[in-house]
């Protein structure tokens, strides 16, 4: 693999960026294997992906967000993030009791998919610490009670900053977490939600779809912020039920949901194919 | 095709009903052709959709309510209903002004698709008039305003039942239907809402997933009930979209999934398939 | 709407033509309202589709072609195609017995959900006489037998050039189309076929997938090239089957996918989002 | 959970099988918790699932099998199998190099989402002994050459006779198992196709789907007969891809498909929900 330059960008749509951009990184013998772009035409925004490889670069990688902060970026009031991709981002995984997620993640972290590293995991209960010894990564128990709340958190902040965590991944971490975390990690907690999102918000949605009566029910990745399930949507996926699923079938068929669609999400993110915006998410493909 | 009856069927679930009806039938020499049960360990009720062929069948046709009734449905305070493959449904089609599961639900009739009558159209505007006449349909406009309301409806109700239509699909029909006409066709009133229900009751549900930042847009249909988009739920299915997608683009996704929804539902009420119970569906494959 | 000007395009990937193709018309004062492009790394091919407005644009519409001719096609050995959205494309419909994709296309066109014109529907069977009629189409038939086929595609291929036919979708139309017709409109004849193609290629894929005991069957358009079943697939997508499913009611199932897919493949035909290339196709979405 | 037996039938369609078989158990007290019922009208043939609490039943659980045979499967030409819920199956997986399904399957036993034992693991590559080693599941390594496979498949036989195997799942062995050990296992080998079969049968199916050109690519679990990949199928899923997808995003896309498919499949068996008849699967649900 190439070594490439990932840049996520979004400004006010103005006539002459995306050629201006894609110039910049030409003119500087920088070949560009990846460009997408959007324009949000109801908020007039641009959005852009463009990666490209270094190899021939003429500016050197240290020195790119620099040029590319003072050529372009006021200019045309952007909001960007560079990424390179020998750069290995750090994540983490919040767990409860529940297995199959953790499982997933694991896996595929052992299987080499992803290029990441997952230097801890973290949990309110030691049920899985088992899974985490069968991995081989670090497990810390935090058990959290009303009174204690604030306070472990901090400890665990402490312990992510330390291990250079850049995301954390909930999977099926059943605590909210606080405000100060979410703080500390804007679009860079990953939670899924075992719901077709914004239907059955919050505790025990299996039991609510099943009570409403739906034919489908579905999971939902989404960016945690401080209001309870409402944060951006990064992919959701449904299967289809019938009458005769009893609430344990529903929670058996949301289990492969809910692995499948969270690790869609962790992927995209680790790929820097998000770009959270007002609440919603450009996903690049 | 033989003709045929079809036993629809729930009570209190206990050992022997379902031993108990098959030997019914077969003691009378009819020959089972279709049958499916199901228990609802929850709420311990059992459930069947038995048909059977009435070439040999011992009983008369028209005694055959009157048999069933005597023998089980006292003992097992049983509910049923008895329908009979000759007997063809008569079903009317409200709309208001768009056209695309008017066309699908008459292009099937007109093909043939289904075993029913639709021997009219009622609307609330003149636009789909045009529509109507394509396919030879009598089409009868009734305007609804907020103080002619019931006094319309009660006139519709008149004409349907001149008509002897025995359910009504709303083909995208924008008008609340009240209390009164509900109450004359209890399950018998089909409803397509474009959403996921629960997610996105009411008015403009496309507007509200696009500004929630969903993934996946759904269509709903489902039996009207006294409460909004709240009443049992018979068909749901779904559809990919992406942050690209802009309002106008998610209603014309949706076109295909509402069409395509309704009809799917409107058959398994024409195939008599579907029981209705405490808000929920039993739907027989 | 606005008056825009969309640009398809492919070329040996080479450094620099997405910059200088975006600032040719951003020089020119096009505002750029879509841009996609895609590079096949294995064969080394750039593909492009661009999208802009007319408005302010510094060259005269009719002359834009020519000027990209001059500047880049040859300089980048560039296969291009211009098209405008004033000019309405002129589509053929050939049909031949079954009414549900005919019926699906004409609605589409009666409610002007597309930006088409359909002149006429060529038929080899009077069948379907009466649907052509209910939209006010003009209906041609055209009988096949061994012997007649070519001399009748001939005199077809003269009503679809005095109609100024553009493109033809095979709406479940029973005939091979020959040689000189195909050749006559390369990649630009669209069929539905009734699988998961290359799964049962050919008559009766319902039957074969029926034989075969599949969960799951198919439906495909595809442009027709002179290998049958064989040419560059657009669209697909698929329905559940169980065991309880007879050839019948793949076929009832099947028509809703066939009139759907069908359907989605025109619609990105009459939109311009498809380049073929190599027997395969480029969907810009 | 209550004791259960689990009755799969099948025999030619004749009145009166459905009435006698719930009235043998209802008479001897056993309370029907499971029904379900498919005729065959092509073939006539009937299949039937039934399962009943064994807690009351008159009859001795090891005499079941004989009364039942002496009663009804001689008077009905009926195969049927008899399966209690104490009995639980003994699972051996297969494996070659790829690790994905191999992990999904141990994630599930380790959780104790599936009553089944699974005492072993063979494989013709040493690869994946860690991640057997992970989850402390004996690890077999019994490499094949041309020359010694049928003789390593003796072996194999032995050790599995030895751990009381009933069926095996070849969960990406990329080994075409041999006559002998089929005809051992017959309808007891479930293997998974990375492909939509019928298409793409054989090696490399994603490099053939990508040289086809398909919009969506998937997976078939099916039990393996001595005609490669044209076994029963049991499970089929499917995922939407695009131009931009490599052979290698296919791969990827496909690993999430394959290990789903296949744990549907698995699970499906050990819940003893499928009958295979005449190279096709009954599925009760």
């Amino acid at each position: 693999m190439m070594k490439t330059a990932k840049l996520l960008l979004h400004c006010p749509d103005r006539p002459g960026i995306l050629a201006e951009v894609t110039d910049f990184i030409t003119v500087n013998k920088g070949n560009i294997v990846y460009l997408d772009q959007y324009v949000d035409h109801v908020e007039n925004i641009f959005f852009m992906r463009i990666e490209w490889e270094l190899k021939d670069f003429l500016i050197p990688q240290e020195k790119i967000e620099d040029y590319f902060a003072t050529l372009y970026a006021k200019k045309y009031e952007m909001s960007f993030r560079l990424y390179f991709s020998d750069q290995k981002p750090r994540m983490a995984i919040f767990v409860s009791k529940m297995s199959h997620c953790l499982f997933d993640l694991l896996a595929r972290y052992t299987a080499g998919e992803w290029n990441v590293e997952i230097p801890l995991i973290i949990s309110n209960h030691p049920d899985l610490h088992q899974v985490a010894r069968r991995f081989d990564v670090p497990f810390y128990l935090f058990p959290i009670t009303k009174e204690n709340k604030l306070e472990q958190e901090r400890l665990e902040m402490e312990l992510l900053a330390k291990h250079g965590v850049n995301f954390i991944v909930l999977a099926r971490y059943m605590q909210v977490v606080s405000e100060q975390m979410i703080n500390e990690y804007p679009n860079r907690i990953i939670n899924i939600h075992h719901s077709f999102l914004p239907a059955f918000v919050g505790a025990k949605p299996y039991h609510a779809a099943f009570a409403r009566g739906v034919k489908i029910i579905g999971a939902t990745s989404h960016y945690v912020t401080t209001e309870l399930d409402a944060g951006p949507i990064i992919e959701q996926d449904v299967v289809r039920i019938t009458h005769k699923d009893t609430v344990d079938d529903l929670v058996n068929k949301g289990k492969d949901l809910e692995k499948i669609v969270l690790s869609r999400a962790v992927q995209k993110h680790i790929e820097r194919k998000i770009l959270a915006y007002k609440n919603k998410t450009v996903i690049f493909n």
